[in-house]
């Protein structure tokens, strides 16, 4: 198995500027690891808690942005798309897709974001079994692109609440797809501050560790170097300077797991 | 309060003869008790568990039916959209735009609908707390239409399933819309099929009077002629014909409990 | 069927003056509205969520206040207990002994109870589901006793809440045991307060009700003249000068629901 | 901070002989790692699904076996106990006493317990939340008593089934008190086989795994030669021939782990 993949970025794309830094940082910490990285940035929030959240700078200005961290740094890109009709421009310039939790049995965007023959990140969404993603990647592979991520990030857990169910990742992986972890969303507390969402970002490490003990492909992990000012998903977050220490250990931690995988 | 409101219909509209006979039988019945009725019916089910899961008729074909049914029995009509696109085109026909549970945090999708003019019914996702929906309705409400109905269809309670929280009823109905019980999809056990989404109809009756005891302002339930047969939800519908005695008891328990409604 | 059962009292006993008052003015809100009435009353409180929480009275103390109630009113009196030991003690004066939900798979305890001949009310266990309430209910039923009552108190559903699922009360059913609903436990918030248990109380009307429309045998309603000043669970206690209200609201829905009951 | 302390042993004890064998091999397998090694065995199941399920040998037999055990391999040995009064006889021969999770609010249990001077390990309740087992610990400590291990063992997640969440690992850490991760309890699936548990042994080393990344204290696993042979638990026990490599890959996590722990 190859070492650990990291997708890393900031919640919302906010500026090229921002991006780059965040990139590039981001970049640096996962070369000295071993790492390999793979940039993450939204272009549109659509699905905001309530709709004084900002949305983001839109999918134009979005993908420019995200065109130019891979210029710069070489690194594959992600974003995720919201409609269909959004999946053949983005793919013009990503590398991989991906379909928000709350949106992935949506049939129409699964199979227009399998048709761009991106590599296609699908969220197991908040309501659904880790056995049910068999069913969501089929609607995918049924394009003939076979190029699938499936990555956990909580399951509903009474209201306002996530859980990592650590049983999912092996679940998952039985498809044959790789299994990513999302560090900071399976932290999140959806609606848990009113007009917001908030989160518990001193445990994403945890769940980020948890995850990778078991010989996953990898982590997904929201950074921002000022999270408590981030226009989204601050709460969750892990702050960018804190990246490079926890990616050595989840690097340490994937060596011995990959070593001897679990097998289910 | 006014009596009971009756939102039926099959899960998807399946030809112009089903609906009608279905609106028929419906109409009858709830004139009968003095509830009044709304005729529901899909023209595409767009989340269905697996891709071989029948999607429906198509916009063109559901809608003439749906204008059908009106012309026939003077009922309103009700479907939903799946995508901010179709908005326009459902609002020329239907009374009632309803917004899936999955899709109840797409802004786009609920400020089409809004705009609309329409009645706009927001299911609640199985990933949300009731007190979330205040938020949703915010999203609708900004347009400047406030004809919102609020429904509790169930939330996550592991996997596989769902629990409906009767709490949840007098707290949406804080909000001052009005609370319709979906007894028929809180009895859904989502994928619990494998490649299809389970049911336990037999609870869906126990649903809808339990919620029309606190005094709601409606019931929303699906039903089939022939349940087993149906092309979508199948294991969660009432039969039909056990509707009028479903209704009678529902409208008894109706009048007792707006003579002395649940104050929260 | 038969009217409602009405299982009613403090939380903990407070003294003989205190049980007396509330006894009465219970006994006399089920006289006047047709119910039966049972009181209750805990002389012990064994496993409070801190240790700063009060314990009671003790069980002499207790048992003789629960004499003088019967005496004075000619009422049925219940309580807990919460080792097999006490049975036989308790089971000198009380008509109902009732294990505790936390206690429900207490094999001893169950046989204990069961030897005595006394009615049995078991709660159902937050960490049980409704099914499962057959296995415990056979424990008793070894004994040669069949005077079980089975009690639905809510459902474990994420940390610190419950959820009470309406479903439990006609699967419950189906072993031929009375059912009931306690509507003030099921509305508790379990450690919700740190040191002690929080609780929401003005959603256990609504608990009642919905329950009382699918045409259970009786609803378990802790109550207190002043709530908030109560030795424990005040905060879901209702307050006794409300019982009177909602118990006519009680009895004209369960006069609905007997005479065309749920059949699951 | 230490290696890796591994509590091990069948769900009940069947024989001397039978004890022996296990200890032996787990004894033997932990010393080749450098682990700690607790024996574990109870003496009496007291909560079975349904009566039919084997209590065990009792507890004047049962102290007898682990008494051997410890005599003859040198280990600590611990067994859960269920009432007040056992816990003085137990204390005379074990090193740990347990609290069963369904018992863990018992506050004169625990009380009985911690006044014997012994290691008290306590099962989180399934119906518990993390931070709430401060209180619990509390009510031990006020003995006098800290020595005092928390065990996480999954929390109710809908019906018949746990979820382990690992969030609650470093959240019982806060306590001050080690904490243990039980990997084959977290894998029950209570009540999932109509007259008795289920489980999902497959998932237990995972369970372990990640709950090791964490830097955790110790984990509770319960092991057999022959696991669908076993009077209980079988579903989710380990077979003991699995055991050496799993304890070689544990501790190869324990030690990157420990060389930077989660801080929470």
């Amino acid at each position: 198995d190859r070492p650990l993949t990291v997708i890393a970025g900031p919640c919302q794309l906010e500026s090229a500027d921002h991006a780059q830094m965040i990139a590039g940082a981001m970049a640096e910490a996962c070369a000295a690891v071993g790492a390999q990285f793979i940039f993450k940035g939204s272009y549109d929030k659509a699905n905001r808690t309530s709709l004084s959240g900002k949305r983001g700078l839109g999918i134009a200005e979005g993908l420019k942005i995200l065109q130019g961290v891979r210029a710069a740094f070489g690194c594959p890109v992600l974003t995720d798309i919201h409609d269909a009709d959004q999946a053949r421009e983005a793919a013009a310039v990503v590398d991989v897709i991906q379909i928000p939790a709350f949106l992935c049995r949506q049939t129409d965007l699964l199979l227009a974001a399998g048709q761009t023959g991106c590599v296609i990140n699908i969220k197991k969404g908040q309501f659904l079994a880790p056995w049910d993603m068999a069913n969501v990647a089929e609607k995918v592979a049924s394009t003939g692109n076979q190029k699938i991520l499936l990555t956990e990030r909580g399951v509903s857990f009474g209201y306002n609440a996530l859980v990592a169910d650590m049983r999912s990742l092996p679940i998952m992986a039985r498809t044959g797809y790789p299994v990513i972890m999302d560090a900071t969303h399976s932290v999140q507390q959806p609606g848990g501050q009113g007009g917001s969402t908030g989160g518990q970002r001193e445990f994403a490490p945890a769940m980020a560790r948890a995850a990778v003990s078991l010989g996953i492909a990898g982590v997904f992990i929201e950074t921002h170097e000022a999270p408590d000012t981030a226009p989204s998903d601050g709460p969750n977050m892990v702050p960018l300077d804190q990246m490079p220490a926890l990616l050595r250990v989840l690097m340490a931690i994937d060596a011995v797991a990959k070593a001897d995988p679990v097998r289910v």
